[in-house]
């Protein structure tokens, strides 16, 4: 019975899912925006919260942040900050005062309105990996540099996969094209091969610009209908310890100005860019990423704004960067309790230091994921895909976080935990007694196909079947749903004037010779 | 400077490795009992709890359990239940009353009393894979029956490991020795290999009393010595649903008389064994666990027990058995808050249904181990080892697993997320300013070699340092560490008069033809 049900719901087998259009390659969860009712892991007390605030608030204060984007230190002069060089110090009042400003939810809406998405609350959305220059897949077995065709099949892959909620940054950087126009081939692919919410680089006038025209273009918006709200989000770095640079700075206040999402994770690994200790290396984190927020709402008050986390420690041994640590988990546990105290949404990552789609990939993806979960992360950034403390992006590794993924979606349904009547099934209990099995019965037969969840991605059989199926681990069955995924790829609807406006704005903009350089 | 701290914490390197006694293949973590203070994850609200009680209540009262045992039976009708045939059907003042006296804490004492340990409360501890027949290494390949030189290697790295705590039932079943007397051989070896707590299987009289003598022997104790505190302990499965058999509750009754450790725990498979509703499986779990505490209890009133869970779901596809799946972690959650509301200790697993070493098998191990945190689990059965749902033990996992485990022991020190001054660390961000890193600074390196946690087996070297020492996936290099760990075991100290009376009664039981091999 049980192996019936399952073919039904299978919808015949082999033979259905070739009936089918090309998309279903497996049975996925539908796309939705999951809901964590989970009680966040708090490791700080109230005093513990004070500390880390006291300590943003003193270094703000006190040390100070260097600024280096001459419009934004005039615009932090003129807010009353007290301006020595490049180095601005600010007072907690100015902080606190902008910071509440900021909205503590906000939605992204992208061309295609039914992938909206909600910043905030409870919501966890997961994004593709983003921005490695290298690509690694079982097929080539080595890493080599990024190229456009990896980059859209792994927009594909973006694109396919429901647990997928937001197009991040390049999941590999095309080294192919040349960096100068490198933006705007990839936008054009990004906006042709996907409908989720986009991402801008904030690196340089020419990207921010040009990436917020095409997807203003691409959604078939005015202007003005582009900036009522916002369409898309860039992600900022600084450069840690206490430092924005600017051109981040620069498309940060673009953003902002045209009331987009704005998203700063600072990037402070203990014992490098930040304090070895790692309340330290939060409360730094936070303060690089507060007096950026404060002048997004400075600029446009109520601008949707995100603080993240990138706090990790390195490798004691060769000064590398570690992820999915312990002390990677507790660094965002705690930042999620600090972002909770400031009202804001919150970023942070699936990540892994592993070279290779292997254990040590897994138990250091399932240490950052179930830490995004356990702190309430709104925007789990690199949530696919990610190998090699992100210098590699590979499909393989993208199809098997997908899976996981997928078991936190499912782990965060409320059916996990029902205790209705027909849940505690006494009736059904009653019926079974002390012999035979639950199998065969009604409550069983009505909720089977349903009840638990479907891997995709997990082999289930016993040794002898998983043998006789060819014994393949879990990275090559990943392969070949890649594969599959790649070649019965279809691309969502998309009015064939958008397309050719897009076109004409890439081909026009790479007359003018795209984006300089030097940056 | 990262490079040099880290070598000299690690001793002068190769040589000074090769120069510390065999033991040392690896620098691993000390052995502690580690404190759980995170507050667990609570899905189910106050009514949720008070549903699920008065399922299993109901259960008790209205539709009874399946007593397979006469002297059972009989004490369940001395104490006032009602009997029909073998069914006992319980008031639930009698269970409240009978768990009410079982302890929320107690002690486990093995032959080195420095191996004690304290079950319940905030402590989680962690105990080797236990009984899987077949075996699994990446020298054989294959799946193969377990042998006792197999079972023997497994008990080396039980001992080894200090995050493994205890040492549960066989680690392989190793089925070249006969059934009969296996249980003398096993323990024989499990008592000279190791040092830390035993377990007993509760299969018929002669088993159980065997292994407590030989815990008795191997301690040194009189049979009041013994008795006079829980030296070992003994897991029982109900045969679900609702039905305990005859071997499980003699074993069951005789170790509660001696106030030894009882942990009861049902393998509810929701669909199978038990209704496909989570909440429904964790209260007839439940049920069935807490009829074995109040026997316990009415015996020995005081006497050690705790309640296990093994609530999981099945594959829709196979109806095969299914671990470490989203339903499998709201189960353990939801126990965890009965197991608190019942005031009793509680055991979970870490458990996976891959069949080899991969991606699969680290994702589904990690969810069952962060879930067994989640919990508040105390005992953390099948911590280390387990592949194919139970059915294979594999040493390339044990290793990967120990270091999943050290990473959560590491996770559960305060140090992680305190805040002290020292912590938030303004004067260090105060030097370092806006410029410059933190390496070399002395808040940095009076810290640096006990910062971060430092993996054993994960690699955290980048692509190309990784591919210049072989490109060795994760299971590979764990099979190397396997084999310098047995290679250089030292068998921890017994006394050499012990170790003969041990030997002596092996053979004495041997000769008498062990257990009879009908159950």
């Amino acid at each position: 019975m049980a192996d019936s049900a399952g073919r039904r719901k299978r919808g015949g087998g082999r033979a259905g899912n070739a009936a089918r259009r090309g998309g279903a390659v497996i049975e996925q969860m539908p796309w939705r925006l999951p809901v964590n009712a989970d009680r966040p892991t708090e490791p700080l007390d109230e005093d513990g919260v004070n500390a880390i605030h006291e300590g943003a608030m003193t270094i703000l204060e006190e040390i100070g942040v260097a600024i280096l984007n001459p419009e934004a230190l005039e615009l932090f002069r003129e807010a009353g900050c007290s301006i020595d060089g490049d180095i601005v110090r600010f007072g907690r009042e100015f902080i606190m005062e902008m910071v509440g400003k900021a909205p503590e939810t906000f939605t992204l809406t992208p061309r295609n309105p039914d992938r909206e998405l909600i910043v905030g609350g409870k919501y966890i959305l997961f994004g593709n990996v983003s921005s490695p220059p290298n690509y690694w897949d079982m097929e080539i077995g080595r890493k080599v540099a990024g190229t456009r065709e990896q980059c859209a099949n792994l927009l594909k892959l973006t694109q396919y996969f429901n647990c997928i909620h937001f197009a991040g940054g390049y999941p590999v950087e095309p080294v192919d094209i040349h960096a100068s126009v490198r933006h705007l081939d990839v936008l054009y692919d990004k906006l042709t091969l996907t409908d989720k919410v986009m991402h801008a680089y904030s690196l340089g006038r020419e990207r921010v610009e040009d990436v917020m025209e095409m997807v203003r273009i691409a959604g078939g918006l005015t202007h003005e209908e582009f900036d009522a709200r916002p369409r898309m989000y860039t992600n900022i770095n600084s450069t840690s310890p206490l430092k924005h640079d600017y051109p981040m700075l620069d498309g940060w206040m673009r953003m902002a100005r045209r009331g987009q999402g704005c998203v700063v994770t600072p990037f402070t690994l203990a014992g490098a860019m930040a304090p070895v200790t790692m309340a330290g290396a939060v409360a730094q984190s936070l303060a690089e990423g507060l007096c950026a927020i404060a002048l997004a709402q400075y600029i446009n008050p109520g601008c949707p704004c995100a603080i993240g986390t990138f706090t990790s420690n390195v490798d004691m041994k060769s000064g590398a960067p570690a992820f999915g640590t312990p002390e990677y988990m507790r660094a965002t546990q705690m930042t999620g309790q600090m972002a909770r105290f400031y009202g804001l949404p919150m970023r942070s990552s699936g990540v892994c230091a592993a070279n290779v789609p292997d254990g040590q990939a897994m138990w250091e993806t399932s240490n950052s994921l179930w830490a995004a979960v356990q702190s309430g992360t709104n925007m789990v950034y690199h949530a696919a895909g990610w190998l090699e403390g992100g210098l590699i992006a590979s499909p393989e590794k993208f199809i098997m976080d997908c899976e996981v993924l997928q078991q936190i979606q499912r782990y965060m349904e409320p059916a996990t935990y029902a205790t209705t009547p027909d849940d505690i099934a006494l009736d059904a209990i009653r019926d079974v007694g002390n012999e035979g099995h639950f199998f065969g019965i009604q409550h069983t037969q009505d909720r089977y196909t349903t009840a638990f969840y479907q891997p995709f991605l997990s082999d289930w059989k016993n040794y002898e079947g998983w043998e006789a199926a060819g014994a393949v681990w879990t990275p090559e069955r990943a392969h070949h749903i890649f594969k599959d995924i790649i070649n019965s790829f279809e691309a969502p609807p998309l009015d064939e004037g958008i397309r050719e406006e897009l076109a004409t704005f890439v081909a026009k903009r790479k007359e003018e010779g795209g984006a300089p350089t030097d940056f």
